[in-house]
């Protein structure tokens, strides 16, 4: 098939090699030069604008977002609208927030275009060799854009979830679940840090990968990490979010479901972005005027 | 290699099945008759006491326990230290207390015999058709009994984790991870079930399986239940847990580990046994003592 790329950063650059290596002729956008050229030689047309992305690509086209969620799809999205006409597909294969994509599929399915909000899942080397996708959109239109997914995916790797916002909402609650799978795994190897016997986590989450029950995609890179840096003495343990965590919490609150160990996960990375805390400084300070605790001075 | 197997439960039996396909001739012996007589069709020896079990077995020996943690294992020892001699080796595969198998390890110790706790994952078919071994013992010791884990695992399905105590701990903390790992799960399909969207559990599983980041056999799992039960509209939500999960909680307690995650999950456990609580009428007079904000009389 033939479709148009936007965003080649570290998802949609392996994206755009994955279509490639089946055959698709994908005219290829970023706002940086590079990639566009360096996919230029693996057969990729690059072009310098969004026009000319339209231009290239005869209608009924099929155009793959891949840009950062938020402002920079709205801002595509706003270049893109007036250039394609009804039957265009416009697949947002980003991080949007599902109620985002829902509104963006009400405004543009109003001048007749297509919309889809996938979930992509399988981090970059996924993209490239073969990822997860969930895909909320017209169930008609989809049709067309399946053989797509048949061959980015890996074996059962997709699934039409429904009505638009149903694949971005499915994204972010997968992205919830990660959050609370990985600090489960990560507290198990603290409490083994703690435990006084003297175990290889390398070995540890090898063993854990073959035939247990928690075996798993994650505890696959868990053991990955511990062959790099055994320890992982090289890192600091702050752990940074993304922004999917915090909405499948926000969610979870909006629709009063119970979901405490996926919220405590991301207060968890929250309280690993400070040294020290407020709360902390407040709690020490209440023994002490009660119970005349000892409180450790700042120097 | 010849060995004894005591108790012949779902895990014992079929571990059992997996000894004889290997070729190990196996003694076994449980409380119940019919186990043994089954095995007895593939070629296990089944005996009527751990006399017996033992006087069919050469020195040094190995005999491998599958009963239930606590009392059943303690007495299982009792009777059976008497009979063992220097260089036996007695395996304990249950789900015991890490501290408990460092003190049988001690007191086994001093009559020579060679005491291992080995935490055996992957559920029951995990069990008949290869596992997933965590070992704790003497590494010297080890050697011998290796052969069995090579054909009882999964490829790279066992670990050697260091001396007594470091299995059972190993699976206990797994078992941890485990509770954190499920709740994830189930919290992100609570989610998903109060959205208003239409998924299909089962494709939702199914999709999360194949080239996600949260892919893994527990979402497997999910997609089996689903399968059967698409809403899973016949059972309860009421979660029992076995011991392990609370030992892991007590255990980070301990070591003042933070495992707010697991802690969590298993207080949700707890919650899940409980149609109504005590802590939800506190808060609601409270409520209403200050604010008058209604309260729902019981009947």
């Amino acid at each position: 098939m033939k479709l148009g790329l936007i965003g080649l950063g570290k998802m949609g650059f392996n994206l755009a090699q994955n279509l490639l290596s089946s055959g698709h002729e994908t005219v290829v956008y970023d706002v940086h030069r590079e990639p566009g050229e360096k996919l230029a030689g693996k057969g990729a047309v690059p072009v310098r604008s969004l026009k000319e992305l339209v231009s290239r690509l005869e209608a009924p086209r099929i155009i793959w977002m891949m840009v950062p969620a938020g402002e920079a799809v709205g801002h595509v999205i706003e270049e893109l609208k007036p250039l394609l006409i009804a039957g265009d597909i416009l697949i947002d294969g980003g991080n949007s927030f599902y109620k985002e994509s829902m509104l963006r599929a009400e405004q543009l399915g109003e001048a007749g275009v297509h919309y889809f909000d996938v979930g992509t899942s399988g981090g970059t080397s996924g993209a490239a060799e073969g990822g997860c996708f969930m895909i909320g959109g017209s169930r008609e239109a989809f049709k067309r854009i399946e053989p797509l997914f048949q061959d980015m995916a890996v074996p059962q790797g997709y699934l039409y979830a429904g009505a638009n916002g149903s694949g971005h909402f499915l994204k972010m609650v997968h992205n919830g679940i990660e959050y609370g799978m990985m600090q489960a795994i990560a507290e198990g190897f603290e409490i083994l840090d703690k435990s006084g016997f003297d175990y290889n986590y390398e070995q540890v989450a090898k063993v854990w990968s073959h035939g247990s029950v928690i075996r798993g995609w994650l505890m696959e890179l868990a053991e990955n990490a511990f062959a790099k840096d055994a320890k992982l003495d090289g890192i600091k343990g702050i752990m940074q979010s993304s922004g999917e965590g915090k909405w499948t919490v926000e969610t979870a609150m909006d629709l009063q479901a119970s979901a405490p160990i996926i919220t405590m996960s991301l207060l968890m990375r929250y309280r690993s972005l400070e040294e020290d805390t407020f709360h902390g400084k407040v709690v020490a300070a209440l023994r002490n005027e009660f119970g005349g605790h000892s409180v450790i001075a700042n120097d």
